[in-house]
């Protein structure tokens, strides 16, 4: 593989607030410290530089997933428009787009004014947009930055109707570039047959005044990620049917412009989706676009699952550098040690993901040389707002003070706890900070 | 009850950022608004005024509860330090404060920060302090400050010796308070016997040239909140082992203060609490101290269930003024209507607590006088990061466009999902916005 480049990695913009003492993650400081002087503090966390709990991504395993999903695409000839919401974090948006993305994917009207606050210049927001304020904010915003492609999904007529109408009356200087979303039975959004999709298509077309029909969206990302041949089927079931619908919007000369977006969005099977995509006969150009928000930290439970799964599928893809790297993890104090066999941990459901709970991985003491693999049998039974109940061996050398990193199940909600984050190196030295915008 | 003092809330300090576009619940903004010039926009919720989600703060009922909370606390000459865990929101510390609070809990070093930098002046920490940067800056900045009264728990030897040298090298001017902590087998932190906390109560008696034994602690809030026999049974025994420790403390001299604190701090049995701990026969002067955090907002689940158990235990309490109201509601639009049972609304993990799913409460039609009550069968099934799953009956009247006010479970878990919250008059104009610390 490439070499990752390193100086990709945050490029803090100089109106982002400065660290302070009530940012969460951060020690007390007697000023306020910059973003773009973070590494200067040469901040460690195993020499307690920090308070803890604080949130660190080891940059090296950061730059190999994004490293490693950059090889993807050039083999797959997909494109990335990573989602946003997993992370909200301008800082790693830029090594995104650094590293080849084409564009942003954001879920709601917030976050594409995050996106656009940031600079970023293609925003695809996978929903429709909902509410006078939201769309008549969004027409404003992309009148003001004429720079910015935006696209939007609808599965629903008369959502079209209001924002075609929210275009004429915000006296919009270009039609609004929508993707009809195809769903399945029992799934989120998205039209549950490709026949109504395509009524919409024809709707969306006649509307082509205010509304352009940009290509057809669907989102797997709620099949089951174990990567099972039921799975599997009813992933490929959607993508057939998007590749139907698209082929006849096409053949009916529905879509707009030059290029047609076929996009499907989960962390799971973006194999699938960009062979499948890929294989649509269309007679304009057409542009596969992934989604995947989860692989640029990777995770140790929920998506470790996932690349399992990939392995058995894609064995050559998923070991390509070792395959994905969990990048993300949560470090935490042994809070209290009240009973031979229980250890309480000082983070909790306000740190961390917890739908699936977090794997103690390293355990270190201050002053020891590095940090050492957990010893077996050390199993979080539950978390608590600010505390985790760890199940521990009755000879589990834990004592009050001593710091244990956990691995995570799920990067979204668990970025979600922390509006500050650290980037360290493989000693634990802080190289960068950088905030999150829930 | 006395009239709720209306202008206690929201004192927003001048330092705090203005709310822009990219602030989750604000509309675009063409250029930041302070948050004392919020009420002026005259923004209204169900106007449209507002993106959706949003979380909203129905003034009344958070005035009402704050009173309900300084009845309570008139007649059982108990005192509060609302954990500010819960919340995180200085605008609500304000009021708590302005309604008689004696101080402002908090879970970590860093919500100590928090409450510091916002001017708090007795600050109760319900957790050891561990870690040599969270000692350090904790004696630092009380020494920079020694107009705050600071407060933390142990339940460890090594603990409180790594304190008392933090605060012996760090040149403090003042011992810190501590409070030793009992526990329960099975429980979370603290002492698991009166006899191993009293043996720590005379060690920190012993480093009293860096320690002061303020009081004893204990926490209730991880047992059945049902008001079951059992589980006041266990609640019972908790505070009946506080109150024989701190007795024989007490009768051992080993309390530096004038006034002993006994505290004992969760949101179901604070009426409890406040009977037993009331109760004990300590020479020195004795504060009992709750520290109920969820009382502020109440919810529509978790907490409803604790108020019906308070009921049964206290009715005229339990019912003083209609008792507790729910007062957090998070508002969103109807995203999607892909089959005929069932609805997607545009919120999900990202914007509520989600440990019990939150209730549809109120409905609303964009042009309609005012919102209305649900009808039956319009259920929350499931949430995934961004989006809510609500089954509904074939014949709902919801479509894509509609709004819907969702009542929480367990307002912790919620608040912790907004940077910015709005309150709102009757009709949901909103008046004022305020900034969350998480």
């Amino acid at each position: 593989m490439t070499k990752p480049q390193a100086n990709a990695v945050h490029a803090p913009r100089p109106w982002e607030a400065p660290l302070t003492s009530i940012d969460k993650g951060a020690p007390a400081l007697a000023a306020p410290v910059p973003l773009s002087e973070i590494a200067a503090q040469k901040w460690n966390v195993l020499a307690e530089d920090l308070p803890l709990p604080a949130a660190v991504i080891r940059q090296d395993a950061l730059l190999h997933n994004s490293q490693w999903m950059r090889n993807f695409l050039d083999d797959s000839r997909a494109f990335i428009a990573p989602h946003g919401k997993t992370t909200m974090a301008p800082a790693l948006f830029d090594l995104q787009i650094a590293d080849g993305a084409w564009g942003i994917t954001v879920a709601t009207p917030h976050q594409f004014q995050v996106a656009a606050a940031f600079g970023y210049k293609r925003i695809f927001m996978a929903n429709q947009v909902i509410g006078r304020r939201a769309m008549a904010d969004i027409v404003e915003t992309l009148n003001a930055h004429p720079d910015i492609e935006f696209f939007c999904l609808v599965d629903d007529l008369s959502n079209a109707e209001a924002l075609a109408q929210a275009v004429r009356s915000g006296n919009a200087k270009r039609p609004l570039n929508v993707l009809v979303e195809l769903g399945y039975a029992g799934g989120r959004t998205g039209c549950r047959t490709v026949e109504r999709a395509l009524a919409l298509a024809r709707k969306v077309h006649a509307m082509r005044d205010a509304l352009d029909l940009a290509g057809i969206e669907g989102f797997e990302g709620l099949i089951k990620n174990d990567g099972s041949p039921e799975a599997l089927a009813q992933v490929g079931q959607l993508l057939d049917g998007m590749v139907t619908l698209a082929e006849t919007a096409d053949n009916e000369g529905l879509f707009s412009a030059d290029e047609v977006l076929l996009s499907a969005g989960g962390s799971a099977y973006y194999d699938v989706v960009a062979r499948k995509l890929g294989a649509a006969k269309l007679a304009r150009a057409k542009r596969v676009l992934i989604r995947s928000g989860c692989y640029i930290t990777h995770d140790s439970v929920l998506y470790a699952r996932a690349q399992e799964a990939l392995r058995v599928r894609e064995p050559a893809l998923a070991n390509a550098g070792g395959g994905l790297q969990a990048a993300l993890e949560i470090w935490a104090y042994v809070q209290s040690r009240p009973e031979p066999g229980k250890a309480i941990i000082g983070f909790g459901k306000r740190d961390i993901s917890y739908d699936d709970l977090p794997l103690a991985l390293k355990w270190f003491r201050p002053g020891m040389a590095a940090p050492s693999t957990v010893p077996t049998g050390h199993t979080v039974l539950r978390l608590n707002d600010q505390h985790c109940h760890l199940e521990i061996p009755e000879n589990s050398p834990l004592v009050v003070g001593d710091m244990i990193g956990f691995g995570i199940s799920h990067p979204c909600l668990t970025f979600d706890k922390w509006r500050v984050m650290h980037l360290v190196d493989e000693n634990y030295q802080v190289t960068a900070s950088f905030r999150t915008y829930f």
